[in-house]
């Protein structure tokens, strides 16, 4: 491989020549060999392009950058976000706990490529853009990094989990009225219980789902709120009166997302509860899907010797050794990104609960857990939506015979004949194997016309929708 | 012991004659010997009280209770939220998973209750009130503990843990208010930075717990909503019409806190994402309290080895063995209060995801670990702000001196010349042991005037407030 | 209350006059109202009376300490371990990092008790004990607490957890056997499988157990070092020569369990890794019960519309509104303690990984969880195997039922004509709602005899045992 | 893009013509778009790879499988071992919880590369190798899925993880050694304690490494037992007489690890204990892992305003806006990898827990998270060690300096004058600026001869070594 020479201030570095990063990755690239390479999310790179365009623009407006500088700048930051530079950013999570290391590579990338932009070459003459002076300029990493960790937070949560869950929450709601007069047999402890409606039960699966996009949208303002401007510390030292409002009015102009200056730029820098605050919700997501998906799976087991209550689509064969067998795979995709992203909010919750003095130096690991959960839980849902939820259908027969056979029933004669009973006739016919019906008779506390008047099981799921 | 003979549905069982459980609770009691005697925590109770009154209530104001027995129902309730009749409660945490026991328990003892209280022997005649077709009335456990987690859980985060961590963010913004001139090193990565005011840096940490209480309150809504009236499987089986928007607006009564029904009984039974949302706003808590608390300590190491920045309170003698240590031993009990808040939290979310169909059955769990965590992260916040926080003083001599040593003060040339410059000034300093100051002027960076005029740490705070 | 003035090294302090506790207990009380009052548990309090007794014992083999003080801190230890001074013990799990003011707490307690036993009154003359020169002698908080979690936790291991899992495994074990020739229906996926018998099933409940008791074992050897002679740092300061070898000798002694004096006392006091590693192998446990009971759950649901392969005893009623109903109780409360337990694991771990220097300062936070979990496993187990392991009963008409209608018999035929045509005889007796052999005959690829000969299910569970 | 059509008992498929995969691999491509493609961890395939080779072996032995087919699975299960084909594995970690999609592709890409290497097109004649009846041979992925598993976690335990780790743990020890005499402050609760030397606080990080090792080797028994052989629900269906054994030490053979096959096939596939309890000791590491960094980044803080008792490497410049600072990222990768590594022990939990009979559909979940763990651990040590520890660094000076002016030196004198009185020096001193000794003397407690002959730093440090 064919390399130039970079420098910062800790001297030269060998780069590759077909790259545009400089020095200071190429330092990180080689002494941070933890895991695959390029593992910083792109979203973070993304959200730094976002930002640095955001900065050239307000450095431009409060008179401390040329109009040149702040296009090489925006042109860079364009192409990044296009993708057109997706291979110049080799840098992985697990570097400086600030960032630092892909800020500068950003920086880095930056200045060279506009390098080139310009017709120069890399080193050429006086460059276009300094990486600290120019592409940098009015930030540190310590406000860039969360700014970035911000930007690409809110928008997977606005673009890709809040659609997703959205999408399969449509889906449960119209299976919900679909299915609205489909009474079953309910079952609590596991165990037969008082009859409801399949609609009902389902309505309860998108009531969660509601309650958790809520839940994930009362985290947004405080996740809109980004730290720049607030530079090494929080103090905003270098940076230009107004800076930290201008910049972040460019930040929601060019995101298309209601970004806002943090008003304490200190709790900003220091601790990412932001971060902490919205995984809190991507987790009772997962809480909630957990169930949701692990209810469906029982529903629909067997198909002869489970409950059988439900068909849910044949995707694929389900066994490499018993023939004809079909599993309900979604189910289980979606409960294991569940504790996957539980698992996560773990490691979210350590990172946040650590930080130091005006720094919390655990930024990569937060921002990565928490892409890492909203991108899975949005393609999760769509996933289960489309190849799942969307196919489920009552097992008619099977539900009638459960519910008719029920023991349970006899909840509805607690109110003419009284709890002990009831109970009485319920393990009664427990013990003999007989009907509700038979013993109710036999044992001469309720007429047949009465039983068959008072134990309607389409009667006994109608007070609540 | 005395015993005498209660029955259930099941049979008879010897009960301790001086007490006013029954059957069930007695059943319970034998079954579940795991952990200490009597652990589900009161606050349960309490709710069970107030939601049993608030049914019986209900009951009467729907005409299917008499007024003779909603008033006997109801005193006892009232001996039960004055604390008369804590020893009546005898059950753990670790019996069934939707706490019937408990409930069972609670309706047990206003039916023995009410039958002492009217003059009778327990067991004599025809009995004042019945635990299951009376006390228990339009009711089931699986909306009844629900109920009670709702108002055990709203109640001690009103009364207990706001206060508390509001206490604390007090005392934090006027400590941030005090010190607000007092100019300080910064730190980030632990390592010198550019430097910022302790009233600043204190502000950061008030601001985390505005967040916080912010985050706890918005979840606020989702737990004022009561399951009671969904009864066995959410359908409102057995209550008459209207029953569920009633009982909760008795419940908002007595409590004094604006709970409502829930609008979709089938997730308040299966679910428990309530509980879920709302622990993930006290594990915020924990996360934010642990970093403040943890600062804290290192700013206040030494007396004389360590940073020294701020004195806080000497409250006892710190070891066994070295004599006159102090520790700072409040800001210990408060990240180890975070360490078991984080932790209830794995608990509560495995508790959430595990529900099976109409119900979930690890209610006691779910309740006890979040009336533990909120308990505990009030109680902390008053200990520490009392015996910590409001004592917390500067060290004036010690901050004067290090940031005046500072090599980072260096940062305020960037913008005068540049980034590269101002690293050399402070790589040699460091290499020197020397000040930036002689070795600007060395190097021939800066004039001494001009040195003078542009490092002054007390305008280096200056731009955020 | 009346009070007597008790002095230490800051000053005075009332102290209830009936307590033989001194001024730091006192202090403690006060500054730490942190949940339920005497938190700490007991079985910290006894560690400490072992090591106490055992210091005394090897402070006078070394000569440093009178044969009359020795016999007076062994009589009060005696005493605490017999449990005649549980109500002296007053303190919190959140207090100060290092449990310094448990130590002292029982170091009060023995000097003041002492001074009564020989018939003098608290304060009076000079003291027969001193609460730090002699109950403390040769020691400091940060070697006794560690000794005093590892003497709790191993004997709580020993004595509880161990043998309540074993309890269980044992019974499951004796059930595999009783139920070896119960052919029964798999479920793979919770659908349809190949069969296997109910006693193979059992065993795998058993084996998990059994997997977790020796990695708990493996645990044991970390557990059995202690801290103690290594005093404040780990140097030993203060100790005489061979004391930390020899007070572990006194230690086992006395416990009756092999402990011995960790290799590396720095280790021992700024890391409490071995608790970390011991409640991983509980975590372990909680993981298997998780599965173990939930699955008995399963297998027992019904009684007519859910599984229902196996009964499970009928211990309590089940509902308080519907009659008649049971539940797997017993399941529950253990699945409960399992999500505990993987929550404690949470707590431990954060507490484990704060520690700073030569000082962990999470001891009563990680002893406290530990501890808890130790328990309730153990309560649990016994709990579950007494009221629910030891009366599974096989549902035989069921089981049976169910194997012989199950489609996935067909594997037997994948070594005979392939899986492709066997895959097309399940997929279409699926269809049909048939029987494997009608369209295995039908469809022209096994003769009725050969059917017959090859899809027998007693023959498909018989390679492993 | 060019298709071909690939057929399973489904039905036919599109399958992109220059790929070796089949029907069953494209359909969970298009079933499964959830997080990013071909997330399966590799060494999962290649764990396959071993044992379908070694299945063709031992099917071959024991007459069910002719020497061509053996000699052509083998040569595809080189080539994946080689890494040749690697872009034929599409799959992702959230696809059926069994992992029958990956077993499939990696059948399907025998048959079909078999085809191609026998000079044959796919899908030409009567096929070499077919996916089920050939590759899968005596096999179910819910054998296959946990024997790669165990293949996959005990490689990268014994290649990766455990020599990182032990390479650092020998650099601590010879860290320990080179700095034995280096006596300097302790520090307890963050404050100034005894002293001790620098090389026993660093031997106690050594000692914790050594202990995590230890903890990992005692998991690696149970992870070496492999399911294979148990087939589809545990019983061995369809595997010859002696199978499980001889494809065990096939394993074996070819791994040159010493796999044994599973006493009892029906925990194996039900549940992962095995993987839950190795995990475990790797977050055993991760909590002393993070102590460790934690304490070394403290310990170089500075260079003028921290603790400052040692130099790290400075590999990077640390700040994108402070010229000239140095951070230790080392630490920060470390304690972040430390984070992750807890977060995933949670994810593990969860899906251990959470088995349905006869199988465990949490495979891919816990196979990744597992792999992550084990990878990042080894690769954080061995960056730690070669770019931060191995160029640890007294700073004799500010050792030297801060020892000398400790309050806790007092403690010598402990056993000569009594607690109280040195603790009135200690208070004394502190108060008043002073040193302990000028109080010591003007206390009149110890004379200026004794106090020089009593407290001397580098004999407090000698008991223990």
């Amino acid at each position: 491989m064919e390399y130039r020479i970079e420098k910062d201030t800790m001297g030269e570095v060998q780069v590759p020549a077909n790259k545009y990063w400089g020095a200071q990755t190429e330092r990180s690239r080689n002494n941070f060999k933890i895991g695959p390479v390029a593992s910083m999310p792109i979203e973070i790179i993304k959200g730094f392009a976002y930002l640095k365009k955001a900065a050239a623009y307000a450095n431009y407006d409060l008179g401390i950058l040329s109009v040149e500088k702040r296009d090489a700048i925006a042109q860079v930051c364009e192409e990044i976000l296009e993708g057109k530079l997706d291979d110049q950013f080799p840098l992985v999570i697990w570097q400086t706990g600030s960032g630092t290391q892909s800020n500068m590579n950003v920086n880095e990338v930056i200045a060279n490529r506009a390098q080139v932009l310009a017709g120069l070459k890399i080193g050429e003459g006086e460059p276009i853009l300094k990486p600290n002076d120019d592409a940098n300029k009015s930030q540190s990493s310590n406000d860039t990094f969360p700014t970035a960790m911000h930007i690409a937070a809110y928008k997977t949560v606005i673009e890709n989990t809040i659609p997703g869950v959205k999408k399969l929450s449509d889906t449960l709601h119209s299976k919900a009225l679909e299915f609205k007069n489909v009474v079953k047999i309910g079952r609590t402890h596991l165990m037969d219980a008082t009859p409801l409606t399949l609609g009902q039960e389902i309505s309860g699966y998108a009531a969660q789902l509601d309650y958790g996009i809520k839940a994930l949208k009362n985290t947004l303002l405080h996740l809109s709120e980004v730290a720049l401007g607030g530079t090494a510390v929080g103090t905003g030292l270098n940076t230009p009166e107004g800076y930290d409002v201008k910049v972040a009015e460019y930040i929601a102009k060019f995101t298309g997302y209601p970004f806002v200056t943090a008003p304490n730029k200190f709790e900003a820098l220091a601790s990412h509860d932001a971060i902490v605050e919205s995984h809190g919700a991507l987790k009772q997501l997962a809480v909630s899907l957990n169930k949701i998906s692990n209810d469906i799976r029982m529903l629909a087991s067997g198909p002869r010797s489970g409950i059988g209550e439900i068909h849910i689509p044949e995707n694929e064969p389900g066994s490499s050794i018993m023939p004809g067998k079909v599993n309900p795979t979604q189910c289980e995709a979606l409960t294991m990104v569940c504790a996957q992203v539980i698992g996560n909010d773990v490691a979210i919750s350590i990172g946040g609960m650590q930080g130091h003095y005006e720094l919390n130096v655990f930024k990569p690991l937060m921002a990565a857990n928490f892409l890492h959960s909203a991108h899975l839980l949005g393609d999760a849902c769509l996933s289960f939506e489309k190849h799942c939820a969307s196919g489920i259908e009552p097992n008619y027969k099977r539900i009638q015979e459960l519910v008719n056979n029920s023991l349970m029933l006899v909840t509805a004669l607690n109110t003419k004949i009284g709890y002990y009973k009831s109970a009485e006739i319920a393990q009664t016919a427990h013990k003999n194997g007989t009907t509700l019906k038979e013993e109710a008779v036999r044992l001469g506390y309720v007429s047949a016309e009465d039983f068959d008047a008072w134990v309607k099981p389409e009667e006994m799921v109608g007070r609540l929708k």
